[in-house]
Protein backbone atom coordinates (compact mmCIF):
# COMPACT_ATOMS: atom_id res chain seq x y z
CA UNK A 1 0.00 0.00 0.00
CA UNK A 2 1.37 3.67 -0.72
CA UNK A 3 -0.46 6.84 0.16
CA UNK A 4 -0.58 9.96 -1.99
CA UNK A 5 -0.87 13.42 -1.66
CA UNK A 6 -2.47 15.69 -4.37
CA UNK A 7 -2.71 18.98 -4.74
CA UNK A 8 -5.88 20.21 -6.63
CA UNK A 9 -7.22 23.59 -8.31
CA UNK A 10 -10.70 23.80 -10.12
CA UNK A 11 -13.14 25.93 -10.62
CA UNK A 12 -15.97 25.28 -8.82
CA UNK A 13 -18.79 26.90 -11.18
CA UNK A 14 -20.10 23.99 -12.34
CA UNK A 15 -20.12 21.42 -9.31
CA UNK A 16 -22.13 21.27 -6.00
CA UNK A 17 -19.05 21.00 -4.50
CA UNK A 18 -16.27 18.81 -3.39
CA UNK A 19 -18.40 16.02 -1.36
CA UNK A 20 -19.49 13.20 -3.35
CA UNK A 21 -23.14 13.09 -4.19
CA UNK A 22 -24.85 10.42 -5.80
CA UNK A 23 -25.91 11.61 -9.66
CA UNK A 24 -24.11 14.89 -9.03
CA UNK A 25 -21.24 16.61 -10.22
CA UNK A 26 -18.92 16.81 -7.61
CA UNK A 27 -15.20 17.20 -7.10
CA UNK A 28 -14.56 14.56 -5.52
CA UNK A 29 -16.43 12.29 -7.51
CA UNK A 30 -14.68 13.29 -10.50
CA UNK A 31 -11.09 12.41 -8.95
CA UNK A 32 -11.92 9.23 -7.60
CA UNK A 33 -13.83 8.27 -10.72
CA UNK A 34 -10.75 9.50 -13.28
CA UNK A 35 -8.32 7.29 -10.50
CA UNK A 36 -10.62 4.17 -11.05
CA UNK A 37 -10.51 4.59 -14.78
CA UNK A 38 -6.81 4.78 -14.65
CA UNK A 39 -5.96 2.25 -11.90
CA UNK A 40 -8.88 -0.24 -11.85
CA UNK A 41 -9.18 0.66 -8.21
CA UNK A 42 -11.93 2.50 -6.43
CA UNK A 43 -9.87 4.44 -4.20
CA UNK A 44 -11.65 7.28 -1.30
CA UNK A 45 -9.97 10.25 -2.53
CA UNK A 46 -9.95 12.50 1.13
CA UNK A 47 -10.47 16.24 0.74
CA UNK A 48 -9.02 18.24 3.50
CA UNK A 49 -11.92 19.55 3.49
CA UNK A 50 -15.43 20.07 1.70
CA UNK A 51 -15.92 23.10 -0.02
CA UNK A 52 -19.21 24.45 -1.27
CA UNK A 53 -21.21 24.18 -4.26
CA UNK A 54 -19.45 27.13 -6.47
CA UNK A 55 -16.22 27.42 -4.15
CA UNK A 56 -12.95 27.21 -6.17
CA UNK A 57 -9.62 26.32 -4.78
CA UNK A 58 -6.25 26.93 -5.94
CA UNK A 59 -4.38 24.42 -3.71
CA UNK A 60 -6.73 21.74 -2.27
CA UNK A 61 -5.35 19.21 -0.91
CA UNK A 62 -6.14 15.15 -0.74
CA UNK A 63 -5.11 11.82 0.10
CA UNK A 64 -5.68 8.72 -1.10
CA UNK A 65 -4.52 4.92 -0.30
CA UNK A 66 -3.58 2.58 -3.46
CA UNK A 67 -1.89 -0.41 -4.49
CA UNK A 68 -0.67 1.07 -7.59
CA UNK A 69 2.60 0.82 -9.30
CA UNK A 70 2.18 3.83 -10.97
CA UNK A 71 4.78 6.85 -10.73
CA UNK A 72 3.47 10.11 -9.09
CA UNK A 73 4.81 11.87 -12.78
CA UNK A 74 2.63 9.40 -14.86
CA UNK A 75 -0.43 9.13 -12.23
CA UNK A 76 -0.50 12.84 -12.18
CA UNK A 77 -0.39 13.14 -16.05
CA UNK A 78 -2.97 10.43 -16.91
CA UNK A 79 -5.65 12.00 -14.31
CA UNK A 80 -5.29 15.47 -15.99
CA UNK A 81 -5.99 13.28 -19.23
CA UNK A 82 -9.39 11.88 -17.74
CA UNK A 83 -10.17 15.21 -15.65
CA UNK A 84 -12.39 17.62 -17.21
CA UNK A 85 -10.79 20.92 -18.05
CA UNK A 86 -12.25 22.55 -14.78
CA UNK A 87 -10.08 20.29 -12.24
CA UNK A 88 -6.64 20.05 -12.44
CA UNK A 89 -3.71 18.17 -10.18
CA UNK A 90 -1.63 20.45 -10.17
CA UNK A 91 1.16 18.35 -7.71
CA UNK A 92 1.15 14.69 -6.51
CA UNK A 93 3.45 12.93 -4.82
CA UNK A 94 4.07 9.89 -2.76
CA UNK A 95 3.37 10.80 1.11
CA UNK A 96 4.48 9.06 4.59
CA UNK A 97 2.27 5.86 4.53
CA UNK A 98 -1.24 6.63 6.05
CA UNK A 99 -1.07 10.58 5.50
CA UNK A 100 -4.25 11.96 5.67
CA UNK A 101 -5.34 15.28 4.42
CA UNK A 102 -7.80 16.02 7.40
CA UNK A 103 -6.50 14.80 10.75
CA UNK A 104 -2.59 15.62 9.59
CA UNK A 105 -3.82 19.76 8.46
CA UNK A 106 -2.31 22.44 10.49
CA UNK A 107 -3.92 25.07 8.97
CA UNK A 108 -5.89 26.82 5.53
CA UNK A 109 -5.51 29.98 3.82
CA UNK A 110 -8.89 31.19 1.82
CA UNK A 111 -9.19 34.27 -0.85
CA UNK A 112 -12.40 36.10 -0.98
CA UNK A 113 -12.49 38.08 -4.10
CA UNK A 114 -14.31 40.88 -4.26
CA UNK A 115 -15.03 43.64 -7.09
CA UNK A 116 -16.56 47.22 -6.89
CA UNK A 117 -15.48 48.54 -9.89
CA UNK A 118 -18.61 50.55 -11.93
CA UNK A 119 -17.73 47.90 -15.08
CA UNK A 120 -17.75 44.32 -15.04
CA UNK A 121 -14.45 42.54 -15.63
CA UNK A 122 -15.92 40.47 -18.36
CA UNK A 123 -13.77 37.59 -18.56
CA UNK A 124 -13.55 37.00 -14.72
CA UNK A 125 -17.26 37.94 -13.79
CA UNK A 126 -17.65 34.19 -12.07
CA UNK A 127 -14.69 34.35 -9.90
CA UNK A 128 -15.40 37.36 -7.58
CA UNK A 129 -18.83 39.17 -5.67
CA UNK A 130 -19.94 42.26 -7.20
CA UNK A 131 -20.66 44.96 -5.28
CA UNK A 132 -22.16 48.15 -6.55
CA UNK A 133 -20.76 51.05 -4.35
CA UNK A 134 -17.07 51.79 -3.63
CA UNK A 135 -15.78 50.15 -0.34
CA UNK A 136 -13.49 51.41 2.10
CA UNK A 137 -10.95 49.03 1.77
CA UNK A 138 -8.88 50.15 4.67
CA UNK A 139 -11.26 49.77 7.12
CA UNK A 140 -12.40 46.74 6.64
CA UNK A 141 -8.50 45.94 6.87
CA UNK A 142 -8.92 47.58 10.48
CA UNK A 143 -12.53 45.89 11.51
CA UNK A 144 -10.73 42.16 10.00
CA UNK A 145 -8.05 43.19 13.00
CA UNK A 146 -10.85 42.31 16.02
CA UNK A 147 -10.51 39.00 14.90
CA UNK A 148 -7.26 37.98 14.57
CA UNK A 149 -6.53 35.00 17.36
CA UNK A 150 -8.72 32.81 19.45
CA UNK A 151 -12.14 32.97 19.47
CA UNK A 152 -15.38 31.40 20.18
CA UNK A 153 -15.92 32.18 15.91
CA UNK A 154 -20.19 30.39 16.50
CA UNK A 155 -21.18 34.19 15.03
CA UNK A 156 -19.56 32.81 12.01
CA UNK A 157 -20.72 29.44 11.66
CA UNK A 158 -24.25 28.56 9.96
CA UNK A 159 -25.91 25.68 11.40
CA UNK A 160 -24.23 25.57 14.62
CA UNK A 161 -23.26 23.23 16.58
CA UNK A 162 -21.57 21.06 13.46
CA UNK A 163 -18.20 20.75 14.83
CA UNK A 164 -17.11 19.65 18.21
CA UNK A 165 -15.66 23.20 18.78
CA UNK A 166 -16.16 25.87 17.48
CA UNK A 167 -12.93 27.72 18.45
CA UNK A 168 -10.66 28.23 15.70
CA UNK A 169 -7.10 30.61 16.08
CA UNK A 170 -6.96 33.56 12.89
CA UNK A 171 -3.29 33.42 11.95
CA UNK A 172 -3.55 36.28 9.41
CA UNK A 173 -6.23 38.43 8.09
CA UNK A 174 -5.97 41.49 5.75
CA UNK A 175 -7.97 43.38 3.06
CA UNK A 176 -6.12 44.60 0.19
CA UNK A 177 -7.05 46.68 -2.50
CA UNK A 178 -5.23 45.87 -6.05
CA UNK A 179 -2.88 47.99 -7.07
CA UNK A 180 -2.68 49.45 -10.47
CA UNK A 181 -5.40 48.46 -13.34
CA UNK A 182 -6.49 45.85 -10.64
CA UNK A 183 -8.16 48.67 -8.30
CA UNK A 184 -11.55 47.77 -8.59
CA UNK A 185 -10.30 44.47 -6.50
CA UNK A 186 -10.46 43.72 -3.23
CA UNK A 187 -8.98 40.52 -1.91
CA UNK A 188 -9.93 39.05 1.70
CA UNK A 189 -7.26 37.02 2.92
CA UNK A 190 -7.76 34.60 6.11
CA UNK A 191 -5.62 31.94 7.51
CA UNK A 192 -6.48 30.00 10.23
CA UNK A 193 -5.88 26.58 12.26
CA UNK A 194 -9.49 25.94 10.58
CA UNK A 195 -12.66 26.82 9.56
CA UNK A 196 -16.18 26.36 10.29
CA UNK A 197 -19.01 25.96 7.61
CA UNK A 198 -19.33 29.34 5.91
CA UNK A 199 -16.71 30.86 8.13
CA UNK A 200 -14.76 32.81 5.81
CA UNK A 201 -17.96 34.06 3.80
CA UNK A 202 -19.89 35.19 6.88
CA UNK A 203 -16.84 36.82 7.60
CA UNK A 204 -17.04 38.91 4.70
CA UNK A 205 -20.33 39.58 4.46
CA UNK A 206 -19.81 41.33 8.23
CA UNK A 207 -16.70 43.24 6.61
CA UNK A 208 -18.30 44.67 3.45
CA UNK A 209 -20.89 46.15 6.35
CA UNK A 210 -18.23 47.94 7.43
CA UNK A 211 -16.77 48.42 4.45
CA UNK A 212 -19.97 50.38 2.63
CA UNK A 213 -20.11 52.38 6.18
CA UNK A 214 -23.07 50.70 7.36
CA UNK A 215 -21.27 49.73 10.60
CA UNK A 216 -18.58 50.97 12.34
CA UNK A 217 -14.96 49.05 12.58
CA UNK A 218 -15.40 47.98 15.90
CA UNK A 219 -18.28 45.81 15.08
CA UNK A 220 -16.74 42.28 13.84
CA UNK A 221 -15.33 42.26 17.25
CA UNK A 222 -18.58 42.91 18.52
CA UNK A 223 -20.25 40.20 16.42
CA UNK A 224 -17.76 37.55 17.66
CA UNK A 225 -18.06 38.51 21.56
CA UNK A 226 -22.01 38.07 20.63
CA UNK A 227 -21.46 34.33 20.00
CA UNK A 228 -25.17 35.07 18.22
CA UNK A 229 -24.90 33.81 14.25
CA UNK A 230 -28.10 36.34 14.10
CA UNK A 231 -25.44 39.10 14.94
CA UNK A 232 -23.19 38.64 11.81
CA UNK A 233 -23.44 40.10 7.97
CA UNK A 234 -24.96 38.13 5.49
CA UNK A 235 -23.55 34.93 4.31
CA UNK A 236 -20.68 35.96 0.72
CA UNK A 237 -21.43 34.34 -2.41
CA UNK A 238 -19.77 31.01 -3.26
CA UNK A 239 -18.20 32.28 -6.60
CA UNK A 240 -15.79 34.91 -4.67
CA UNK A 241 -14.30 32.06 -2.78
CA UNK A 242 -10.78 30.35 -3.28
CA UNK A 243 -9.27 27.82 -1.15
CA UNK A 244 -5.57 29.09 -1.33
CA UNK A 245 -3.72 26.62 1.09
CA UNK A 246 -3.67 23.89 3.09
CA UNK A 247 -0.59 22.99 5.09
CA UNK A 248 0.58 20.07 6.76
CA UNK A 249 3.71 19.49 9.08
CA UNK A 250 6.50 18.63 6.83
CA UNK B 1 -33.93 60.29 -35.68
CA UNK B 2 -30.79 60.44 -34.31
CA UNK B 3 -27.78 58.00 -34.26
CA UNK B 4 -26.14 56.10 -31.69
CA UNK B 5 -22.62 54.15 -31.42
CA UNK B 6 -22.14 51.41 -28.87
CA UNK B 7 -18.72 49.78 -27.78
CA UNK B 8 -19.53 46.53 -26.86
CA UNK B 9 -18.06 43.84 -25.08
CA UNK B 10 -18.54 40.21 -24.72
CA UNK B 11 -17.66 36.61 -23.64
CA UNK B 12 -18.70 34.67 -26.82
CA UNK B 13 -18.47 31.49 -25.61
CA UNK B 14 -22.21 30.92 -25.13
CA UNK B 15 -23.16 32.61 -28.26
CA UNK B 16 -23.65 31.52 -32.14
CA UNK B 17 -21.79 34.64 -32.96
CA UNK B 18 -22.77 38.10 -33.33
CA UNK B 19 -25.69 37.92 -36.41
CA UNK B 20 -29.44 37.17 -35.20
CA UNK B 21 -30.23 33.80 -36.32
CA UNK B 22 -34.20 32.31 -35.03
CA UNK B 23 -33.63 30.27 -32.01
CA UNK B 24 -30.26 30.86 -31.36
CA UNK B 25 -28.62 33.13 -29.23
CA UNK B 26 -26.37 35.60 -30.71
CA UNK B 27 -25.03 38.87 -29.35
CA UNK B 28 -27.02 41.14 -32.17
CA UNK B 29 -30.19 39.71 -30.87
CA UNK B 30 -29.77 39.92 -26.89
CA UNK B 31 -28.90 43.38 -28.05
CA UNK B 32 -31.79 44.14 -29.76
CA UNK B 33 -34.06 42.47 -27.79
CA UNK B 34 -32.68 44.46 -24.68
CA UNK B 35 -32.99 47.71 -27.12
CA UNK B 36 -36.63 46.99 -27.93
CA UNK B 37 -37.54 46.00 -24.17
CA UNK B 38 -36.20 49.91 -23.06
CA UNK B 39 -37.48 51.39 -25.74
CA UNK B 40 -40.40 49.71 -27.25
CA UNK B 41 -38.93 50.14 -30.48
CA UNK B 42 -37.55 47.21 -32.72
CA UNK B 43 -34.45 48.66 -34.30
CA UNK B 44 -31.42 47.18 -36.77
CA UNK B 45 -28.80 47.19 -34.05
CA UNK B 46 -25.52 46.61 -37.05
CA UNK B 47 -22.38 45.43 -35.90
CA UNK B 48 -18.66 46.41 -37.64
CA UNK B 49 -18.78 43.07 -38.79
CA UNK B 50 -19.83 39.36 -38.15
CA UNK B 51 -17.40 37.88 -34.86
CA UNK B 52 -18.45 34.00 -35.43
CA UNK B 53 -19.15 31.74 -32.93
CA UNK B 54 -17.11 31.58 -29.94
CA UNK B 55 -14.90 34.69 -30.83
CA UNK B 56 -15.09 37.35 -27.99
CA UNK B 57 -14.97 40.86 -28.03
CA UNK B 58 -13.22 43.87 -26.52
CA UNK B 59 -14.63 46.44 -28.13
CA UNK B 60 -16.65 45.50 -31.27
CA UNK B 61 -18.61 48.93 -32.35
CA UNK B 62 -22.70 48.45 -33.55
CA UNK B 63 -24.83 51.48 -34.38
CA UNK B 64 -27.95 51.93 -34.64
CA UNK B 65 -30.57 54.75 -35.57
CA UNK B 66 -33.53 55.32 -33.09
CA UNK B 67 -36.44 58.21 -32.47
CA UNK B 68 -35.54 57.60 -28.29
CA UNK B 69 -35.45 60.76 -26.03
CA UNK B 70 -33.59 59.25 -23.43
CA UNK B 71 -29.42 60.13 -23.09
CA UNK B 72 -27.20 57.97 -23.94
CA UNK B 73 -26.22 57.63 -20.78
CA UNK B 74 -29.52 56.25 -19.13
CA UNK B 75 -29.54 54.52 -22.57
CA UNK B 76 -26.34 52.40 -21.62
CA UNK B 77 -27.50 51.83 -18.25
CA UNK B 78 -30.63 50.41 -19.11
CA UNK B 79 -29.03 48.10 -21.84
CA UNK B 80 -26.72 46.86 -19.36
CA UNK B 81 -29.21 46.00 -17.06
CA UNK B 82 -31.45 44.23 -19.60
CA UNK B 83 -28.56 42.40 -21.11
CA UNK B 84 -26.97 38.90 -19.84
CA UNK B 85 -24.00 38.95 -17.85
CA UNK B 86 -21.78 38.29 -20.71
CA UNK B 87 -22.24 41.15 -22.50
CA UNK B 88 -21.49 44.64 -21.37
CA UNK B 89 -21.79 47.83 -23.45
CA UNK B 90 -18.93 49.44 -21.94
CA UNK B 91 -19.35 52.97 -24.45
CA UNK B 92 -22.50 54.60 -25.69
CA UNK B 93 -22.45 57.88 -27.69
CA UNK B 94 -24.53 60.05 -29.79
CA UNK B 95 -23.21 59.58 -33.45
CA UNK B 96 -23.19 61.90 -36.47
CA UNK B 97 -26.98 61.20 -38.29
CA UNK B 98 -26.73 58.36 -40.51
CA UNK B 99 -23.64 56.72 -38.69
CA UNK B 100 -23.21 53.69 -39.47
CA UNK B 101 -20.74 50.85 -38.09
CA UNK B 102 -19.96 49.07 -41.43
CA UNK B 103 -19.47 51.63 -44.15
CA UNK B 104 -17.80 54.06 -42.15
CA UNK B 105 -15.22 51.66 -40.33
CA UNK B 106 -11.74 52.40 -41.58
CA UNK B 107 -9.80 49.23 -39.58
CA UNK B 108 -9.92 46.94 -36.78
CA UNK B 109 -7.88 45.17 -34.81
CA UNK B 110 -7.67 41.31 -33.84
CA UNK B 111 -5.91 39.62 -30.72
CA UNK B 112 -5.47 36.07 -30.60
CA UNK B 113 -4.54 34.25 -27.69
CA UNK B 114 -2.26 31.16 -27.44
CA UNK B 115 -1.49 29.34 -24.13
CA UNK B 116 2.08 27.38 -24.59
CA UNK B 117 2.74 26.19 -20.85
CA UNK B 118 2.27 22.79 -18.95
CA UNK B 119 -0.10 23.53 -16.93
CA UNK B 120 -3.71 25.13 -17.95
CA UNK B 121 -4.92 28.63 -16.66
CA UNK B 122 -7.80 26.97 -15.12
CA UNK B 123 -9.57 30.45 -14.81
CA UNK B 124 -8.58 31.53 -18.20
CA UNK B 125 -9.32 28.29 -20.24
CA UNK B 126 -12.22 29.47 -22.11
CA UNK B 127 -10.08 31.87 -23.27
CA UNK B 128 -7.40 31.23 -25.13
CA UNK B 129 -5.97 28.34 -27.62
CA UNK B 130 -3.69 25.62 -25.60
CA UNK B 131 -0.65 24.18 -27.37
CA UNK B 132 0.91 21.24 -25.57
CA UNK B 133 4.34 21.85 -27.07
CA UNK B 134 6.57 25.38 -26.42
CA UNK B 135 6.32 27.70 -29.57
CA UNK B 136 8.77 30.03 -30.73
CA UNK B 137 7.52 33.66 -30.67
CA UNK B 138 10.89 35.08 -32.28
CA UNK B 139 10.31 33.06 -35.41
CA UNK B 140 6.60 33.52 -35.48
CA UNK B 141 6.99 37.40 -35.11
CA UNK B 142 9.44 37.47 -37.88
CA UNK B 143 7.34 35.46 -39.77
CA UNK B 144 4.62 37.72 -39.50
CA UNK B 145 6.34 40.27 -40.85
CA UNK B 146 5.51 38.87 -44.58
CA UNK B 147 1.80 39.41 -44.24
CA UNK B 148 2.32 43.30 -43.61
CA UNK B 149 1.31 45.32 -46.41
CA UNK B 150 -1.46 45.54 -49.40
CA UNK B 151 -1.83 41.84 -50.75
CA UNK B 152 -4.23 39.20 -52.21
CA UNK B 153 -5.38 36.72 -48.65
CA UNK B 154 -7.38 34.37 -50.74
CA UNK B 155 -5.62 31.95 -48.93
CA UNK B 156 -6.81 32.50 -45.44
CA UNK B 157 -9.85 33.07 -46.80
CA UNK B 158 -12.63 30.54 -45.76
CA UNK B 159 -15.19 30.12 -48.21
CA UNK B 160 -12.84 32.21 -50.99
CA UNK B 161 -14.91 33.80 -52.29
CA UNK B 162 -17.25 35.44 -49.93
CA UNK B 163 -15.97 39.00 -50.72
CA UNK B 164 -16.30 41.69 -53.38
CA UNK B 165 -12.21 41.19 -53.26
CA UNK B 166 -9.68 39.46 -51.13
CA UNK B 167 -7.57 42.19 -50.94
CA UNK B 168 -6.54 43.65 -47.78
CA UNK B 169 -3.73 46.04 -45.87
CA UNK B 170 -2.50 44.47 -43.01
CA UNK B 171 -1.10 47.77 -41.16
CA UNK B 172 0.52 46.10 -37.93
CA UNK B 173 0.81 42.43 -37.03
CA UNK B 174 3.13 40.91 -33.93
CA UNK B 175 3.70 38.13 -32.09
CA UNK B 176 4.61 38.58 -28.45
CA UNK B 177 5.11 36.30 -25.38
CA UNK B 178 4.15 38.03 -22.58
CA UNK B 179 6.66 38.88 -19.80
CA UNK B 180 7.18 37.50 -16.08
CA UNK B 181 4.35 35.65 -15.09
CA UNK B 182 2.44 35.66 -17.34
CA UNK B 183 5.04 34.06 -20.09
CA UNK B 184 2.91 30.81 -20.78
CA UNK B 185 0.96 33.47 -23.22
CA UNK B 186 1.60 34.50 -26.62
CA UNK B 187 -0.78 37.19 -27.96
CA UNK B 188 -0.76 37.18 -31.68
CA UNK B 189 -1.93 40.89 -32.59
CA UNK B 190 -3.19 41.66 -36.05
CA UNK B 191 -4.18 45.46 -37.32
CA UNK B 192 -5.95 46.05 -41.10
CA UNK B 193 -8.28 47.79 -43.11
CA UNK B 194 -10.71 44.35 -43.18
CA UNK B 195 -10.73 41.09 -42.58
CA UNK B 196 -11.61 38.06 -44.64
CA UNK B 197 -13.39 35.60 -43.27
CA UNK B 198 -11.34 33.29 -40.71
CA UNK B 199 -8.71 35.25 -41.76
CA UNK B 200 -6.91 36.04 -38.45
CA UNK B 201 -7.84 32.55 -37.05
CA UNK B 202 -5.98 30.86 -40.41
CA UNK B 203 -3.30 33.25 -40.22
CA UNK B 204 -2.83 32.34 -36.59
CA UNK B 205 -3.09 28.72 -37.63
CA UNK B 206 0.00 29.08 -39.86
CA UNK B 207 2.35 31.11 -37.89
CA UNK B 208 2.09 28.36 -35.11
CA UNK B 209 3.24 25.90 -38.07
CA UNK B 210 6.15 28.24 -37.93
CA UNK B 211 6.71 28.15 -34.20
CA UNK B 212 6.44 24.50 -33.49
CA UNK B 213 9.29 24.11 -35.92
CA UNK B 214 7.27 22.06 -39.25
CA UNK B 215 7.99 25.54 -41.18
CA UNK B 216 10.36 28.00 -41.73
CA UNK B 217 10.04 31.47 -41.37
CA UNK B 218 9.71 32.22 -45.12
CA UNK B 219 6.58 30.05 -45.42
CA UNK B 220 3.70 32.25 -44.39
CA UNK B 221 4.38 34.59 -47.42
CA UNK B 222 4.75 31.97 -50.00
CA UNK B 223 1.24 31.08 -48.37
CA UNK B 224 -0.33 34.45 -49.40
CA UNK B 225 1.50 34.39 -52.87
CA UNK B 226 0.30 30.73 -53.77
CA UNK B 227 -2.87 32.37 -53.55
CA UNK B 228 -4.75 28.59 -52.69
CA UNK B 229 -6.51 28.17 -49.10
CA UNK B 230 -4.94 24.67 -48.88
CA UNK B 231 -1.79 26.30 -48.98
CA UNK B 232 -2.38 27.99 -45.46
CA UNK B 233 -1.90 26.00 -41.72
CA UNK B 234 -5.72 24.72 -40.07
CA UNK B 235 -7.62 27.33 -38.30
CA UNK B 236 -7.31 28.34 -34.95
CA UNK B 237 -9.93 27.73 -33.07
CA UNK B 238 -12.58 30.15 -32.08
CA UNK B 239 -12.08 31.11 -28.14
CA UNK B 240 -8.95 32.31 -28.45
CA UNK B 241 -9.80 34.98 -30.70
CA UNK B 242 -10.85 38.81 -29.45
CA UNK B 243 -12.06 41.72 -31.63
CA UNK B 244 -9.96 44.48 -29.77
CA UNK B 245 -11.33 47.51 -31.51
CA UNK B 246 -12.41 49.10 -34.29
CA UNK B 247 -11.76 52.46 -36.03
CA UNK B 248 -13.42 54.85 -37.95
CA UNK B 249 -12.62 58.29 -38.72
CA UNK B 250 -13.08 61.07 -35.53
Amino acid sequence: MRSFKLTIAYDGTAYQGWQSQPDKPTIQGSLERAFAKITGEEVRITGSGRTDAGVHALGQVASLDSETHLTPEVLQRALNHELPTDIVVVRLDEAQLGFHAIRDCTGKRYRYVIHDGPVPDLFRRLYYWHHRTRLDAGAMHRAAQGLLGMHDFRSFESQWPNRATSVRTIRDISVVRQPGEAADYLYVEVEADGFLYNMVRSIVGTLVEVGRGANGEAWPAEVVAAMDRGAAGRTAPAQGLFLMRVDYVE
